[in-house]
């Protein structure tokens, strides 16, 4: 147990920011011991540290943020649907984020090539998928602003994609959860944070190669 | 030559949001015709696509667009210094816009691993590259939050990362340029528009890739 400025200098978070957490439903109050005193405990710096990577890294609003932690203190949450809905409520999903606005929507065609898209490539993927109406939207643009090439190169992503995500997922599930054994608690929440925080972190990363590769390549060529 | 109101049609932008652009340099104004009546011409079209693919889409602050539209427009800006410069914009290069706050400090050893898996994948990068650091400020966040084993994945994701900007090289670099001789300036204005584009609408793409095949390499392991 610890007090509001120990929690601070441990987590590095200050104090006025911490009570702003709380306040906007993100950090679970402390337990108030005495008249004027509230304390906090290792499950409050966890949480801390997985807001800031929400919050600082993932540059979600507190909104977003909020509903993405009220996912992993739903005690109905299971290991699958729970890491599907952060995933879902990470890009934005307008069903649990009522403060972000729905994407504009996708053209059926643009839906369609998306979906022959997936079906070369084997993969399953519920219609919901916000990232399914995301892609189509990336296409419309592409098209629309003379790049209809580019979306050419979509197989190749895809694969690379894949490789991606093969070893992503390999990151975040757990062999228990694998073998179709029910996983403790805290294994769960622990996998579905894993889950959040390195598809924020895991896409910076990839992001950033991206644009190093870019420059590696451009100096090969040219 | 065409009215404000044309060029609105045309753009789907409305005319309040294009005078907006006029006032904060983004776009050029239009010719004044006569007293009353300013006119605009198909590079005004073309500006103006460009801004939304690049405020809308990737979602730049108006300060970052300004920095990046003002690399197109210096006459001295040639082709490979040009889709640096407007790479590095991208990023939020602090030199290029006094605007972005410059990312966090990275870490001496930060940046030395990351320039170990640079190494390892023989890319050769200026250590100006903001994005240099920003793979280094990544890296620091995973271990900072629990996720050091992600670290290990960097190396397929660099794999990933050089499939995907070989792609993206060839899209935007012409053939005359990579034979080395002169492009004429339209197509330097061409290329370097369209690399921006297609940097920020094919990351839009990745990223919703990834969390595609995230979803169905789960499906298919759990």
């Amino acid at each position: 147990m610890m007090r509001i400025g120990e929690l601070s200098n441990r987590s590095n978070v200050p104090v006025a920011t911490i009570k702003f957490y709380v306040r906007e439903g993100l950090l679970p109050s402390g337990q108030r011991a005495k008249a004027n005193q509230v304390s906090y405990d290792e499950s409050h710096l966890r949480r801390l540290r997985l807001i800031r990577a929400l919050v600082d890294v993932g540059k979600l609003s507190i909104a977003t943020a909020r509903r993405v932690l009220a996912i992993l203190d739903d005690p109905s949450t299971s290991a699958f649907t729970g890491m599907g809905k952060a995933q879902y409520a990470l890009s934005g999903h307008p069903d649990l984020d009522p403060d972000t606005p729905p994407p504009p929507a996708a053209a059926p065609e643009d839906l369609a090539e998306v979906d022959d898209l997936l079906a070369r490539h084997g993969w399953s993927i519920r219609p919901g998928n916000p990232a399914r109406a995301q892609l189509a939207t990336a296409m419309a643009t592409a098209r629309a602003l003379g790049l209809a090439d580019g979306l050419e190169l979509l197989d190749t992503y895809a694969d690379a994609a894949q490789t991606v995500a093969e070893a992503d997922v390999g990151l975040v599930v757990s062999p228990q959860a694998e073998q179709g054994t029910s996983p403790e608690a805290t294994t769960l929440e622990e996998s579905i944070e894993r889950m959040l925080v390195w598809t924020v972190v895991g896409g910076q990363a990839l992001a950033a190669l991206r644009l190093l590769a870019q420059e590696a390549t451009a100096t090969k060529r040219l």
